[in-house]
């Protein structure tokens, strides 16, 4: 396998073959003796270890397999994910360097990333379930999406400009996903749907809210059809490796242009459903995540918006007020969506499905439930996140 | 010049070679004579049109110029917009094929359009201006305009699909026209704008206003990022050949995906310019084309919301009347904006500019004015395009 030119068609790499592709970059020194590891899950991409034990220097190797499988079942997904994930990470490297992963090498081709090893960082998720806290994680997320959105919007390029970022940015395949999985399957009675028996009563009350669905159609709407800034997509707790000192967010192969509150609203959501898998005693540090989330979020992004700004409008008394108000309230619908279908739907969380006592957790579902429907109800009255922690009570003494 | 495989450089037509052109393309009988002129105004694009006299067969072959020349100005336009145009023909051609002239041949290279001779019928802001009325002209553009933005949305299409059409239909520098000329520079004290100096006092007022300018950032925004449906993107009157019996869109060089509104608001405006121009008693005909425009536009978009809809939602109480409720805001709005542009900025309507008495011609401009910004500010309440007489007989009052 020879990495002097790139390849032209498609295979998977081995481990060994992982290897020599690692030496040929010369990211090793001469000579290095390199170990590698596939420790991916298997299910969508190969992920491949490999360090030279001597130095200690180590990188990650990442190539996208071209099918899926989800609950056992296969089918075909696009390698041009791999293209998106990569340059992605190479935009939002150029915005927010200290926060995201740092890309060595690309080949579209053979779909592979080579990038920064974040092993000493956890999944974040993982942590969280932990009792983990991360305090630093919320300044950090609020940082990314501030400097993200803005900088990829109509705010701080000319529109010409990022109508070309947003054409390279077509990702109708993985867009599909999340249309179907987050939007779509969860309120209907679809076969992919996954949820305890005993949820059976509370789920068919959601099918039969038509007063919920029509907003739910008006949020997926917005996802469809709103092109704002450039998207992680996919910006759940399970993306973000963390540390109590570092913040790293992976996994941006769901990147396209979509609206602004997505991608807060998703981070949010699962930052709810940890607290929800938690003790009532052990829940204000992700209370206080959701907070300074929002908080830094609005601060750092009014002031970019003061300071790189090229919109002729963007001086107009209240344009930037309108804007965080709308920004807000699509937070606080996709939050609610995001929450309802990580409870039901074909992709749960850990943070819930690990409960250990079973009523427990068909509660915690419940309430999810309860309170995923008061989020997309009440989004356009809700005035801060903060105010999340109060449904939150009240769906406790339901 | 060989056209018997497609050029590999642009080169501007002559009339002889157009006429080599048409012969090559069959179009006509072998041996026929063929007379050719051109007919275009030079300012963007040459037409030619092609005649066989003794069969009265003809043709109109378009081509684009690599620049653009408006008021003394030059400067470079993409030749993409003939491709655009030819495609967005094409597309509407299936959707609505008595509505749009029939493409014969296209040459991208070339920015050829060889296309149906519509000039038995008038462009129908000039038969508007001459006191015309078309008595079809409403019936059938609203028609045009639920085809082509149901047809293309992701209602009808599934959204993969659409994404693919809205990537072949990124058009950002002929976005940044409408961007600039429509939604920006009337609303700034800027060079290219263009009105009598009795206007200055209500142009600066305009300036000064900044709720209403908050308003138009809000309608730029949607603008910029709301990819709905695939615009026409330049519909006014200009771009409409019309007769007693038949109606024909052309010229869709701006057709890109953006919001539902845009298309209708636009030819709303200018049914409101033209009746601007006229004499009260003569005004009936454009209010009622205005009232059936929208009529006419919400009856057949509902019935192929019932008919094709593929979107899971769609049946669920209340979402077309909301969807249809934002159309009509956004459309109002944009009315607004396109209005006050023509009024003050780069582009003007003959509609206005050759009304004979100067006073008439200037007060018929500060009442469009008034009443484009009325209808920007007032569009979250107006209940139905009909409302636009109300507010014409005030501002008429003023």
């Amino acid at each position: 396998m020879s990495f002097s030119n790139q390849q032209s068609t498609y295979e998977p790499l081995t481990e060994s073959t992982a290897t020599s592709l690692a030496t040929k970059l010369g990211l090793f020194e001469q000579g290095a003796v390199l170990r590698s590891k596939e420790i991916g899950d298997g299910n969508l991409n190969l992920v491949f270890h490999i360090v030279d034990d001597k130095t200690n220097i180590s990188i990650i190797i990442k190539q996208a397999l071209p099918y899926a499988k989800v609950v056992g079942e296969s089918w075909p997904l696009t390698l041009k994910r791999a293209t998106i994930e990569s340059n992605a990470l190479l935009t939002y490297y150029n915005l927010v360097p200290d926060l995201v992963p740092k890309v060595f090498y690309t080949d579209e081709v053979l779909a592979i990333t080579v990038m920064e090893d974040l092993s000493h960082l956890e999944i974040s998720r993982s942590g969280l379930i932990k009792g983990q806290n991360y305090p630093l994680l919320s300044e950090h997320i609020g940082r990314y999406l501030a400097h993200t959105l803005f900088y990829t919007s109509d705010f701080a390029l000319n529109p010409q400009e990022k109508k070309k970022l947003a054409h390279r940015f077509s990702n109708p395949e993985l867009c599909k996903i999340t249309e179907d999985l987050v939007f779509t399957d969860p309120f209907f009675d679809i076969d992919t749907n996954n949820f305890e028996s005993e949820l059976q009563a509370d789920v068919e009350k959601l099918w039969n809210d038509s007063k919920l669905k029509l907003e739910v159609a008006k949020l997926k709407q917005k996802f469809l059809t709103q092109g704002d800034a450039l998207l992680h997509g996919d910006l759940h707790t399970g993306s973000i490796f963390a540390s109590d000192q570092e913040t790293k967010v992976i996994d941006p192969e769901f990147a396209f242009y979509g609206p602004f509150g997505f991608d807060i609203g998703q981070f949010l959501a699962n930052l709810v459903l940890n607290a929800l898998s938690r003790e009532t005693d052990k829940q204000e540090p992700l209370f206080t995540h959701i907070d300074k989330t929002w908080a830094v979020f609005v601060d750092t992004f009014s002031h970019l918006w003061e300071k790189d700004n090229v919109e002729a409008y963007a001086k107009i008394d209240g344009y930037l007020d309108s804007l965080l108000k709308q920004i807000l309230e699509d937070t606080i619908g996709f939050a609610g969506c995001e929450i309802i279908r990580r409870t039901i739907g074909l992709a749960h969380v850990a943070d819930l499905d690990q409960i250990e006592d079973y009523n427990a957790k068909i509660l915690s579902k419940q309430q999810a439930l309860q309170l995923g429907k008061e989020l997309i109800l009440s989004r356009s009255t809700i005035s801060s996140p903060t105010e999340i922690r109060n449904y939150f009570q009240t769906s406790y003494s339901y």
